[in-house]
C-alpha cells in the first residue's frame, strides 16, 4: 500500500441533452479512462442542464474537493452554450475574448476560407485569467482556469482536447485493473470474492453480472495502484474460483 | 406557459465501473427517456463510487431537493454492492429482509431449480419502512424508499424495473421535442436560432453539432412542456432557416 498522494478528479457534464435522454453520453468513459492513464482518480461526475446558477453551484462545490475539475459541453457558439460565462461566474470574473484564441480561430477558418463571424468569435471568449488548451486537430482550443478544465461536448472534439493535455497533468500511478471473467451467478461465489478482498489488502474487488449466449456469468475485477499486489490478488483469485469447480473463461 | 408544478427527479450512478471508464454507463439515457414520458424532469445526474459515505451524502442533498431520486447499482448478491445499506444509513433506519422480497426470490430460484443462498437472500434486504417496486421479468424486485427508487445497474434490469414503476410516479405533462436536422455549420445561424429562441418564450432551442459523411450539419432541437407551441416555434425556425438559404434534411 502506497503512502503517496491520491490525485482525484471530478467530471462535470453540462448539457441538457443528456438530461433529456436526447444524447447518450460517451464523455463519461472516455474521461475516466484518460484520467487513469494519468494516475488521476475520478472520483465524482454530476451532469447538469444548460442553466448557470445549476453550473456555477457545482463548479464551486467540485473545485475545492478535488485536484481537477474537467467539464465537457456547452463551448460552442450558440446561445445555449454558456459553460465560459457561468465558470466566469462561478470565479468571479469577466469573460474576455483571448487573443491567442481569436488568432487560433481565425487561422482556423481562413484555412478552410470559411468567414469569422461574431458567432464563431464567441468560441474565443475565456474567463480572465484562463490559460488555452491546445487542440492538435486545429480547432478551438479547451480552456484552463485554475484546476478547472472546460472541454468541448462533443466527443472526438473533447477526445482532441483530452490529447492537448496529455502528460499535463500532475498524478500519480495509474490503477492496475485486471479481469477474470466466469461462467458462474456471482451469488455463488459471494463469499469467496469477499474473502478474497478481506485477504488482500490495498486491492479492491468488484463484480459485474452478465447473461451473454444464454448463461450468466460475471467479470470479477482487481483494482489496485500497486500492480504487484493486483498481481497477486489475481493469482489467489483465480486459483480459489478453479478449487470452487467455477469454470473460468478468460484473464486480462 | 404553464402553471402547473413541474415535477423533477435526479438520477444517482452508483459505481466504481463506471468511474473507472470499465462500464459505459446506460442508465442515464435510458432513465432520462422514461421519466419524460412519466411527464418528470431529469434534472440533476451524479455518479458516485461504491462508498457509503459518498452515497449517503448524495442521497441526503437529492432526496429534499427533487420529487423523486433514482438510484442505480450496488444491488447485487456480492460484498461490493452496498446500496441498500447506504440509503437505510442515509435515512437513518436498520436494514431488514423483507418477508415478500424473500418469498419472491424463493419462487423465482426454485422455479430455476437453484440454490436459495444466503448470498442471493441478500437481494431481499431492505432499509425498514421501504416497499417494494414489482419486476416484471420476476427476478429481485426494485426498492422504494420513500421518494427514493433503488434499481439495478444492469441495464435490462433497471428496465425491467421501470416497466413495473410504469405509470406510478405522478408527473405533469411531458416535454415535446421536435428536431429539425439541416446542413448548417451551427456558428451560422447563431443569431437566427437565439432571436427564434427569444421570439417564442416557453419554448428552448438547443443546437448539436455533427460532422457526418464529410459535411458538417446540426441538430436544432425545439423543446416545450406546451406542444402547441413547440409546433409553433418549430415551424417558424423551419422557415426562417429556409429564408436564409439553410438546406433542412428532415424534421421530426
Amino acid at each position: 500500500m502506497s503512502e503517496e498522494k491520491v490525485w482525484t478528479a471530478a467530471l462535470l457534464v453540462i448539457g441538457d441533452e443528456i438530461l433529456s435522454g436526447r444524447t447518450e453520453d460517451k464523455n463519461i468513459a472516455q474521461v475516466a479512462r484518460w484520467l487513469n492513464l494519468q494516475g488521476i482518480r475520478l472520483q465524482e461526475v454530476r451532469v447538469v442542464p444548460d442553466v448557470e446558477e445549476a453550473i456555477v453551484a457545482a463548479v464551486n462545490v467540485l473545485r475545492p474537493a478535488y485536484d481537477y475539475v474537467i467539464t465537457t459541453g456547452g463551448i460552442g457558439p450558440t446561445h445555449d452554450d454558456i459553460t465560459v460565462d457561468s465558470i466566469a461566474a462561478a470565479f468571479g470574473v469577466p469573460v474576455i475574448t483571448d487573443p491567442e484564441a481569436r488568432a487560433i480561430l481565425e487561422d482556423y477558418y481562413r484555412d478552410r476560407g470559411v468567414p469569422v463571424t461574431e458567432a464563431r468569435l464567441r468560441m474565443a471568449r475565456v474567463p480572465q485569467g484562463a490559460e488555452l488548451i491546445p487542440n492538435p486537430t486545429s480547432g478551438a482550443p479547451g480552456v484552463k482556469m485554475s484546476n478547472v478544465y472546460i472541454l468541448a461536448g462533443v466527443p472526438n472534439i473533447a477526445a482532441a482536447m483530452l490529447q492537448g493535455l496529455e502528460g499535463k497533468l500532475q498524478g500519480g500511478r495509474p490503477v492496475t485493473s485486471i479481469t477474470v471473467t466466469a461462467h458462474a451467478a456471482e451469488s455463488e461465489v459471494a463469499a469467496l470474492l469477499k474473502q478474497v478482498q478481506d485477504d488482500h489488502p490495498g486491492v479492491a474487488v468488484g463484480s459485474y453480472p452478465f447473461y451473454r449466449d444464454g448463461g450468466f456469468g460475471a467479470d470479477f475485477v482487481v483494482r489496485s495502484d500497486d500492480e504487484g499486489l493486483a498481481n497477486t490478488c489475481a493469482d489467489d483469485l483465480l486459483e480459489r474460483l478453479k478449487a470452487a469447480g467455477v469454470e473460468v473463461i478468460e484473464q486480462r
